[in-house]
């Protein structure tokens, strides 16, 4: 049905004559395009308005006709929709007022009807369908329910995260109640992309890489991965957690398609701790897109030799740079289109 | 000569009672007559004064009588001696009016004559040693050649240090010229740091986990090596890499004498990858620092068990918290000392 299933055939582990290529945040502000629109669109108007949402969306695909689309949208849409009431302000990122400090701030945050809050979204990935016409799949995500904590807690972005961390480990009743409720609200906030028409849905675990491994367990993977129980059956599931590398032995133990790897673990050592049964995504620095193109085209064909061209995503290991020049991307997704065995 | 010599046992793998017990950043913010030295004195000012200096590193060992103290001073004052013009600004952190952008820039960079611009620090690690009248050993520090070149490149901190990245990666000439002068400078400094009586050195390399494997051998750990290698007949030398996980099978094959690692490593892995000739120093999560007390001691107790009592150095996984509660350092101080095999 879907022309180019590359992307689709990685995620089950067939045989490919070469593997796909996506790059995270590529709906966004390395494009003139994109910037274009955000001079004239703010943060969440773009996020809220299908046809703004749908056109982001397809908008790389048309530059650089890479193997799959992701939905433009924002982590933060689901919070949101729970009563969470962030802002994006200038020099700032992602704000909120009133960050949520005890069990009295969680018992406030509702799990809402996914299409009455979040029906936006939906209409944005019919839109998007409609406009790649079947030619590559269309990607939906979320963020994982411990990233969504950071910002709720923390109430803006950190380099620590620390208030995030200290409701955890003072009010773990509070923060698991919090974890349970975003978990829920996730779930069917995922069910519900699936059927508007994504192809594969990506959990984000931004801050992940924040915990020790004990910690990780009980506050950030337990909860993806009754996410992934929950989706096994509608869409295949990627879990990145940037940061994650200590994760990834019992990551691969659950029912999860794909893994996603930031660069700071060797394909060789990701490969090692994984086995060999489950896909993996990845994991070329973005500030490694501002080497000459030439240079590029080497560390990706490197990178797919490592990693090996089945079972195997080609990615950054984070998003894309704002300032990566489209001649440094292009030669990325090049690169992988050119990749003979 | 010293009396309490747990520290310097552990570092040359000897067999201890107990392990010994430290704090990165241990004469800092968290104290309340920190505070009050710094309500009248500059951050610079601390440094550059070597009553002030001595007295806020002796004051962390006075209140909980850890079995080393690390001088008080700053990574930076090396490459303000390279005539490297960096200030303090309030609500900023570390700023370089001019941050080096290209290899003109470098040229302009010098290799100082350490007494002559240092001089103030080995004032203050005299006087230091003289107040710590040999109860306990006194740690000497700087920062690792690649943090110090983010913090010149990119001007100021930064989550990501791209400006930094894509110096060394578009620039790599004039970036490895200035890493080269930084080391040369920084093994002068450490090695007068040990002729004005420090019994061991610590290198800081913060941000080392910024880069991928292949990019860490090339840009830091090339030069930490450098440093250890040089100093090795000098002192016992520590090397922390923050989020360096990926390269500790290499670093244990050098002549470091123990390796510190930070808390998104479990002391099971952190041995499988170095063996077991190497001591580790680490390595608590500081946001744990903020659980209960009694919790803290129950986290502390286990982290021994998990990494040995010999050739093993106690310590957070970074550095300690601002915000820390007095009682929460004193129970992860007392947790060590009453420790019992």
């Amino acid at each position: 049905m879907i022309k180019n299933d590359l992307f689709l055939k990685a995620l089950k582990g067939e045989t490919v004559s070469r593997p796909p290529v996506w790059m995270m945040r590529q709906a966004g502000r390395f494009l003139p395009e994109f910037r274009a629109l955000r001079e004239k669109y703010d943060f969440f108007t773009r996020c809220r308005t299908p046809e703004l949402a749908s056109e982001i969306t397809v908008q790389p695909y048309r530059r650089f006709g890479m193997d799959a689309a992701i939905i433009f949208s924002d982590i933060l849409v689901v919070p949101q929709a729970m009563n969470i009431n962030f802002e994006m302000r200038p020099n700032v990122g992602p704000w909120l007022e009133n960050p949520i400090r005890s069990l009295k701030d969680v018992e406030q945050v509702i799990v809402p009807e996914i299409n009455e809050t979040l029906g936006y979204v939906m209409d944005a990935i019919k839109l998007a369908k409609e406009k790649l016409n079947n030619e590559v799949p269309l990607i939906g995500f979320a963020g994982s329910p411990w990233t969504i904590l950071c910002y709720c807690v923390q109430g803006q972005g950190s380099k620590t995260f620390d208030k995030a961390k200290e409701f955890c480990f003072t009010q773990p009743i509070a923060a698991h109640t919090l974890l349970q409720k975003i978990t829920d609200t996730t779930i069917a906030y995922l069910k519900e992309k699936v059927k508007a028409g994504v192809d594969a849905v990506q959990i984000f675990d931004s801050w992940g890489g924040m915990l020790s491994p004990v910690d990780y367990q009980e506050f950030s993977w337990k909860y993806i991965n009754q996410i992934i129980e929950a989706l096994k059956d509608d869409a295949p599931v990627i879990a990145f957690g940037k940061g994650c590398w200590f994760a990834l032995e019992k990551m691969a133990n659950s029912n999860v398609s794909a893994l996603g790897v930031d660069w700071t673990i060797t394909p060789k050592m990701a490969r090692k701790l994984i086995g060999n049964k489950i896909t993996l995504q990845g994991n070329l620095d973005p500030t490694r897109l501002l080497s000459p193109p030439k240079e590029i085209k080497k560390l990706v064909a490197k990178m797919i030799d490592d990693f090996g061209k089945d079972k195997y995503i080609v990615n950054l290991g984070h998003g894309i740079l704002p300032y990566t020049p489209l001649d440094n991307a292009k030669a990325f997704i090049e690169a992988v289109q050119e990749y003979k065995n």
